[in-house]
This record gives structure tokens, C-alpha cells and sequence, in this order.
């Protein structure tokens, strides 16, 4: 029972962590602004959930190649707007 | 051997999502400015780094206990400074 709590807390924890960035990826797409936002965390992170989906998929870990693509999506899509707004 | 190798792209992985949050807090301490970083980005994470704390400590997954209890620590401050700086 208790495992079985803990199963639903991974999960809330897994979709929280991923839809964490798509407010950030609004606000960053609408204001075009990205000053404040840290190049060397973006790409450190992208490179990082990139080997999160490999893993996933290589290891048939469907939630983990899931999660971590639809956060790839999301977080390159900021990345790509520090590029380009600086 | 596969198996073997993945476990190293998890732990890579896992290392990378972590750290990517040290160069955004260095930042934010450093500059005091968080216009562009999201609140609800922040607020979101936060609390599902928490719930992964929870689930890593109750199923006995120390990686992920470690992992999230880091990650914690640096998107924690990032959240304080965003409320304090706005």
C-alpha cells in the first residue's frame, strides 16, 4: 500500500517537473526577453534530459522517455530563444 | 553490457539535470535580477523535486533522494530570489 502511494507521488512529481517549464517557455516566447536567464543552464539541462529520453528508450522506460521528452521540447525551445534574444 | 552502459547515460544524465540548476543560482545571486525567470516555472519544480525527495526516500532510492535533494537546494534559492526580486 505504502509502494503503491509512492507510485502516484513519482508520477505527480514526474508530470510537475515536466510542465514546470511550459510557463517559462510562455512567458519567454511572448516577451522575447531572456536577459536573465542562464545560457549554461539551458544547455547543460537540454544535454542532460537528451540522455534522460536515450535512456528511456533504450531501457524500455516508458513514463522516463515520455517525461523527458515533452521537457526536451519545452526547455529547447527556451534555449533556442536565449540564442536568438541573447 | 547495453544494460551496463545505460546505467552510466542515467547516471551522467541524472548529474546534468542536476547541475544545470548551479550556473542559473550563480547567475541570479550574482546579477540580483529575475524579471525574466517564471514564477510559476520556479513554484511548480520546486514542489515536484520535493515529491521526488519523498518517493527517493521512501522507496530507498538514494540517486534519487541525492539527485532531488540537490536539485532542491539550487532551484529553491532561484524561487527565493525571484519572490524577493520579483
Amino acid at each position: 500500500m505504502e509502494m503503491e502511494l509512492m507510485t502516484y507521488v513519482g508520477l505527480v512529481a514526474g508530470v510537475l517537473t515536466t510542465i514546470s517549464f511550459l510557463p517559462q517557455a510562455i512567458k519567454t516566447w511572448q516577451t522575447k526577453s531572456t536577459k536573465d536567464i542562464s545560457l549554461a543552464m539551458f544547455l547543460c539541462f537540454c544535454l542532460g534530459v537528451v540522455l534522460w529520453v536515450i535512456y528511456g528508450f533504450y531501457t524500455h522506460n516508458l513514463p522516463v522517455f515520455l517525461a523527458n521528452f515533452a521537457t526536451f521540447v519545452l526547455a529547447f525551445s527556451i534555449l533556442v530563444c536565449k540564442i536568438k534574444y541573447g
